[in-house]
């Protein structure tokens, strides 16, 4: 989740895009994903503002702001991620996948940066050029044997990325993530169910710590498991 | 992440969508996530299969099927989720989030059974005939403001969803899923364990499996909590 304040710290920067009506499909995916500023280098035709795809989108076309080239474009940004598809020859940064770029670029926002990111042209994606203002290169993990997207469903997905929530999160209110509390309780319930059964000794509690971090739980989970490792445990102490 | 297997248990159904471009965008990102099965209910256009802007997804619609009727479109499958923007006026199910609707789709994609996702047309969504069919019912998270996706976009974003990974996970490549086998031995050790300790009859398997399925599993570490619960059951059935 991001707040509005810091939905408008993002920039989305299409460079070179040729086709309105996919300017216009990403301004639609801006609308609904709440985020308002859209910058273009360079666009191919200026008939842009008038796409007809773009439903809502009004507003975010109106207000796009037009650059030069990337260096204008991105001057205020804090961190300035490339999408690729991963076919760049030089890459000059490390590649990673939307979901790790997006928790990065979510850091910076929350940390009162200006982020941008840039979506090249339809064709042939970003320049190493433009590339080379980038500090992430961030990729969608498309097939191998069809990574390219549709510019606007490209944009549409790494918004979505940025504003999703973890499925627990999603689920709403009462699915609320366990407490560190809750945690530790079932690790204790573990260890101590593997002292009982003589296994302690090779598990370890920070094994068992570090696996129990591992798991997505809801409270509503940790406390069904731990009262069910409660019970196997009591048998272990009590014997058959 | 989804195995081969469980994406080809995945059918994205279109009922009555009217722009063979929509059509075609939403085959693309199919192609672009790696599934195949299209199913079409009553296309506006039958010309949908000429789709120009279906780049690299001349195959997925090759393949597409109709259907007259959402019933024999997804008579084959065990779970039918229907999308919505949330303005339904009788939703027959709860509404949830994608975040938490995919995953539960991926836990019957696991289980070996077929899944569909049904998205309504263009104009007006999926009516309520169309959404009692449903066991489940999605929604993309977008802006109260502005809540209403382009199809082929919210094709991308849903399938996206399906197949993105945990920012960690997406880090390295090293942390495999744990596989729908590897899931049910775990259900199978811990339903014996409990079985054992005469606390079997409270929990139940189902409940069990419920629960494992909620945990967001590597193989590594379901192979670990398999060690583990191996050693307490054995401790369990032969004393003390």
């Amino acid at each position: 989740m991001l707040t509005a304040a810091e939905r408008d710290r993002l920039c989305v920067v299409l460079v070179g895009s040729r086709n309105p009506l996919n300017i216009g499909a990403a301004a639609r995916a801006m609308a609904n994903f709440g985020f308002g500023r859209l910058r273009l280098v360079r666009p191919y035709e200026p008939s842009f503002r008038e796409a007809r795809s773009a439903v809502g989108a009004a507003a975010v076309l109106a207000s796009a702001e037009e650059f030069a080239g990337v260096a204008d474009a991105v001057a205020d940004c804090a961190l300035v991620a490339g999408t690729t598809g991963g076919e760049q020859r030089q890459p000059a940064e490390p590649l990673e996948r939307v979901e790790a770029g997006a928790e990065r670029m979510r850091a910076h926002l929350g940390a009162g940066a200006r982020v941008a990111i840039l979506f090249g042209s339809e064709k042939v994606g970003l320049s190493n050029e433009e590339l080379s203002h980038c500090q992430a290169l961030v990729r969608i993990p498309t097939e191998a044997a069809q990574p390219s997207m549709n510019l606007g469903q490209a944009v549409a997905v790494t918004l979505y990325e940025l504003i999703r929530s973890d499925a627990q999160e999603a689920e709403g209110a009462a699915a609320a993530a366990a407490t560190a509390a809750d945690r530790e309780r079932l690790v204790e319930v573990l260890a101590e169910s593997l002292a009982a059964s003589g296994a302690g000794h090779e598990a370890g509690e920070a094994r068992l710590r570090r696996l129990v971090q591992h798991l997505a739980l809801t409270t509503e989970d940790a406390h069904a498991w731990l009262g069910l490792f409660r019970q196997m445990l009591w048998k272990l102490k009590n014997g058959g």
